[in-house]
């Protein structure tokens, strides 16, 4: 084992150490230690945007693309709005050992489920510096340690990050491990990391397919995968133009960049010579490229809209992350729920109808985190729903789908309260 | 890809593809068909109980211990308790479409998690074979597929069960492909499954500790583990010496061939004389071996029961699945716990005392998917619990944990209908 080993090593096995206390850390300790957080990020901003400044200059001269370095940017305006969602989950009930699910059994034994915190939940994740702070006080606020490895690009912003975080908790009696930082960025750790049950009890991670299919088929303990939303409306041929025009609109451009950004609108034949060319003016406004199935790209020309692209098999099933859609008429609301089953990557699908059985059946078989009748697709997100905040968007079936937020990094425990029950 | 492998990608495609259908199959055909099981299964007795037959006879002649062969035997009565079983499952609600967490948010999009299946659930199981038919029954009652790779020795057993639970699903218009049984028995098939992300939502191992770290290390899906039940009785200082024999004798005594039997009964000193002899004299009765640590052994010794013997650290964090208790004295709660800490497997942990600060410590501290207070740790189980049967009990904290029924093989979506919704 090299150092960078023990050090992952050590650092795991320090962060299962402190479960044991922090799974009952009273409520009051951990929102003291978020709000002081809050507070020494602010105060810290100086060392905090030195050390991103140093990581930023590095990532631009060896060629970041402008997304990513922008990504990677911590401003002071940032700094605040981190600062901000820490005291925001301060702000959230503590979701541990809330009692749920109590029944009585007939011998009169007295079970429920009592919330309890997962363990220790490692992030790995690449050139969003924030990440750190967002993970780490959303662990500490449900009790769980977390074990912190971050992209290489950003390795001095997220340790200068992650020393606030580890100051702001030793002050509060936060017991030591709880927030453990991985210095070393070297890849072949993320393997060591991966094959560690005995101290990881969930790794979430947090970048692209990549990185997110490596972790999936390399973890030896339990893993959330997620944010990669390729995003579909369908709209249907009872759908009120206006309405489906404002969410498609909505749904693109409000923040493209984003997973629960739109990608792909399924128009039905009937309604598709009426509302691709007000989708395509409105659209057009923000700029938007359109990259469009024969069909569409006929109605659009005949309509005087010259500026559509012919799509190419690569426009199904793609996340742009920009301000490019892609469009397909189909001949019926089967032909889109196909398309969505084929193409999606079970994020967000929303319909646009006002045919109750259609919305129905759209509802019932489209197979996604969030399924939206009539509404954008950009509601997906722990705020949004009323959770509060957000570790991440499960595009996975177990334990958690869609947004993540505190009870979704909790477990629970059975409580059986007797008074001498024994089993016949 | 030679054919048996070919057989297992075959056969997992049929199931990803019948889960489609399946995911809204109406609860009238999912209980017609587990109807049509239950009669099939007394119907086909001869033909279960000759392949049953061969497989004991080939597995008695191999050297297989009695243990194993008694998991292993059917019997006109066994297979009629199997039947009861579907017929139970059968008469719970279904539990997909349910609706749940509802909410509307200040927009007024109507926000709601609806129940759905998993998808594929494969079962890597070992000799006994009614898990056929059990996980059988509760993948299609919650409308999974299921992939059934049972033990070798059980072959024919299997095949005959799986048989008639793939007749009476055709028979009742269940997708084709709904229940896949692999009939090879080759080892190597295990990796190749653990391997199909594409197709498997979730394995669950059924059998020893070998096959489930197996699974845990190899699964690129979905895992969930469980069964292996390590259980401790605290008998804290102040509890009720007559309560603490009962629960302890049934506890040890009642089914001592599960998961949930007592291994180990850790003793406060302050009760162990009054407590030891009492424990021993009911234990004694039913013939437990009692291992003891030094100053159990010279407690009850000293009150003239001889037949104790010196636990060695190989006792400690033993599951016997047998008539054999672990005894040992501690200092306090806290060593009890630490104990427990060390050797438990997180399945099912008793205290036994009438102070009600122990016991809420216990509560807290007791990191088990179930924890007792002054009562037998043999309810943990689907049916005892009200959850109407059981596919496992879960020793992890992911997805679920403890008694798994119905629910705990479902997932849900996030639906949201909207009258035109767009994000600000």
């Amino acid at each position: 084992m090299n150092d960078n080993a023990s050090e992952l090593e050590l650092k795991a096995r320090k962060a299962k150490e402190a479960t044991a206390t922090l799974a009952f850390l009273p409520a009051t300790v951990k929102n003291r230690a978020l709000l002081r957080v809050a507070r020494m990020l602010v105060e810290s901003k100086t060392e905090i945007l030195d050390a991103n400044r140093e990581d930023y200059v590095e990532a631009r001269s060896s060629g970041m693309n402008e997304a990513m370095l922008d990504r990677l940017m911590l401003t002071g305006e940032r700094i605040d709005a981190i600062a901000a969602d820490v005291l925001t989950v301060a702000a959230l009930p503590d979701p541990v050992g809330r009692i749920f699910d109590n029944r009585t059994l007939p011998n009169g034994l007295q079970l429920a489920k009592r919330r309890v915190p997962l363990g220790v939940i490692a992030a790995i994740y690449e050139s969003r510096p924030n990440v750190t702070i967002d993970i780490s006080a959303l662990c500490l606020k449900s009790g769980n340690a977390c074990l912190l490895r971050g992209g290489k690009e950003a390795r001095r912003s997220n340790r200068a990050l992650a020393s606030v975080m580890q100051r702001a908790c030793a002050a509060e009696g936060v017991p030591d491990g709880a927030v453990q930082f991985i210095e070393s960025t070297d890849r072949a750790l993320v393997s060591e990391l991966l094959g560690m049950r005995q101290y990881i009890d969930l790794v979430i991670p947090r970048g692209g397919a990549d990185l997110i299919r490596l972790v999936a088929e390399q973890a030896t303990m339990a893993v959330v995968t997620g944010g990669i939303g390729v995003c579909h409306a369908y709209v249907d041929k009872t759908a009120e133009v206006e309405m489906a025009v404002r969410i498609v609109e909505n749904a693109k451009v409000q923040r493209p960049t984003v997973c629960n950004a739109l990608d792909c609108v399924l128009v039905h034949r009937d309604i598709a010579r009426r509302f691709l060319p007000r989708m395509a003016a409105a659209l057009g406004r923000s700029k938007v490229e359109i990259r469009a199935d024969a069909e569409a790209v006929d109605i659009l020309k005949a309509s005087g809209y010259a500026e559509v692209v012919s799509a190419t098999d690569a426009d199904w099933g793609k996340e742009y992350l920009s301000l490019v859609a892609a469009v397909r008429v189909v001949g019926d609301i089967g032909e889109a729920i196909e398309h969505i089953r084929r193409y999606g990557s079970g994020h967000s699908e929303a319909i646009v109808t006002e045919d109750y059985s259609a919305s129905n059946r759209f509802v019932a078989e489209v197979d996604a985190a969030c399924v939206y009748v009539n509404a954008s697709t950009r509601f997906t997100d722990g705020s949004q729903f009323g959770l509060g905040a957000e570790i991440g968007i499960s595009t996975q079936k177990f334990h958690a789908r869609g947004p993540m937020a505190l009870e979704e990094i909790t477990s629970y425990k059975w409580v059986a309260l007797g008074t001498g029950q024994v089993r016949e």
